[in-house]
């Protein structure tokens, strides 16, 4: 903590969007749900309310921020990522919130908080992620070891990998066949809370930038945090008045994907700006900044780049 | 909201407990998680870090309960549960907050933003909540009908009926094989945060009052909101220097279940009295609070029945 506190006007919480889906057929069963309790006969048929998402908000008393900030976190996570760093520093949830942002942190469909829908209403396995694959695939690490002293860190890498333990405490199963549910969602959330900053990392690229191309008037600024995806080239136009930061970190030569997801993203970049729009594209070792992996949000630099990030929002006009 | 702004000289969140399982023997896939996205090559094999649970905290500025107050959800549910009620009004989390009081929210094991652990590492079904099993099971309505207009409130009943679809948002998947796990990592928040009030609701009992009989050092009050379980009658005398609280709605004679399980929870009372403990029980019928369900807190009268179990930590010196 800063060691300033932090004076909230509004905080709470809400579920947004959803459907009611139908199980029949199937038997009743007794379970004991408690060890030591009584046994409840349970009727699996019926209506379950599926595909909604939470959404967690704080609304600071000294508002600066003229829109919502709306935190979409990546795959295989939740809204946590956006909280306290693993090893126990301020995420950019507080640090937004300090600089004044109204914040909406969420949890997408079928994960977190917003649970996941019985297989016989929604078809798909649960993919979990694995320590291993998570610190190289994030690029935190070259390799991985179960032994914790024996794992190898990107040289200059900012990760505070000896908290990585608690990074991977945050995993969540996801999984492949939520997509349309997710953006579902998501729209429903732009309905509740109305035009919006849209701060996506990773695999919320995939969501947040064709919303912002189907419903332009809702965006005001998207940041886009290494998006895995982005929208669709062939309507790039939709966003010539959308002002967009695209933000990549360290080490990107060394991974397997992200040359082709980076250079997928300078793609759209180049052609919203050929049809007009506004996009800078930073890459932060270019900028000076080096050592950053995927969760850079979470890297010993966290707070330099929320800087970077509200100043770039500050000289859109979109700060009070 | 109430209105007045909430001042936090400290908020965040973190992970407790949990270990390191490994799958191994499993093939390698390539799976596309993001539509547009680059295929990735996962390997299921390796460790994974399981059974953690996560912990969300608000600390007020201007501190008046001497210990932290520990919210414990019950089954099927997540901290949702304490967070803005269905209807839209404020939660235990912010009226407590309000109060003064240190405020710990957490999702157990397997559920919520704990996430859960791969089928291969621990074994179980999650079972779903159906609107209607929960509507009858929690003493809302008589009678479940998909169509709003039909279903029946029990008389007088103090739920946010109109709300109800927003309440089955919240609904998560439970396992019945998870209890060591979520009672461990339960200890592991005694260890992290120190000695603390415990609020357990329904399921939560049956993991409260056990780690209280073995470490009343640690529990400096036990509310017990509907408690579906308790602790070990043989080892009442554990807990005679604990301070114990159980509430109870109305409507029991009309449940299935909770009859017995309101008597199961008496006679622990009882038998904590004869060993020299301090328990109030309170049947809010009996205290002319009639209406509520099992998710009082969650009721319209929800701030009042907080009122009345902050006004029994003050007499009881929790207060500073």
């Amino acid at each position: 903590m800063s060691g300033k506190p932090i004076t909230l006007r509004d905080m709470g919480s809400f579920h947004v969007g959803g459907r009611i889906a139908e199980i029949s057929g199937k038997p009743e069963t007794t379970v004991t749900f408690s060890a030591g309790g009584m046994p409840a006969r349970i009727d699996p048929n019926g209506a379950y309310l599926v595909e909604a998402m939470y959404v967690q908000y704080f609304l600071p008393e000294d508002r600066k921020g003229k829109y919502p900030l709306l935190l979409w976190h990546g795959g295989g996570l939740s809204g946590v990522t956006y909280e306290t760093t693993p090893d126990g520093r301020e995420g950019w949830l507080t640090l937004f919130l300090r600089k004044g942002w109204d914040v909406y942190n969420s949890d997408a469909v079928e994960r977190g908080r917003s649970g996941f829908a019985p297989p016989e209403i929604v078809a798909g396995e649960p993919h979990f992620v694995a320590m291993g694959d998570a610190f190289v695939r994030h690029r935190i690490g070259a390799a991985w070891s179960d032994d914790p002293a024996a794992r190898e860190q990107l040289p200059g890498g900012l990760f505070p990998v000896e908290a990585y333990d608690n990074f991977a405490r945050q995993f969540v199963p996801r999984w492949t066949t939520t997509d349309a549910a997710i953006a579902a969602a998501y729209d429903a959330l732009l309905d509740k809370v109305g035009p919006s900053v849209l701060l996506l990392h990773s695999q919320a690229g995939g969501f947040g930038f064709p919303l912002a191309q189907a419903r332009p008037d809702m965006v005001k600024a998207i940041v886009a945090v290494e998006p895995a995806v982005t929208g669709d080239v062939a309507r790039a136009a939709a966003l010539k008045g959308v002002p967009i930061l695209m933000l990549y970190g360290d080490f990107i030569d060394r991974s397997a994907r992200w040359p082709a997801m980076r250079q997928n993203g300078l793609a759209f970049a180049e052609a919203v700006r050929t049809a007009g729009g506004d996009v800078d594209v930073v890459d932060l070792p270019a900028a000076g900044m080096r050592g950053n992996s995927h969760m850079m949000m979470m890297d010993r630099n966290n707070a330099a780049i929320a800087d970077l990030i509200h100043d770039w929002l500050v000289a859109r006009g979109l700060v009070a």
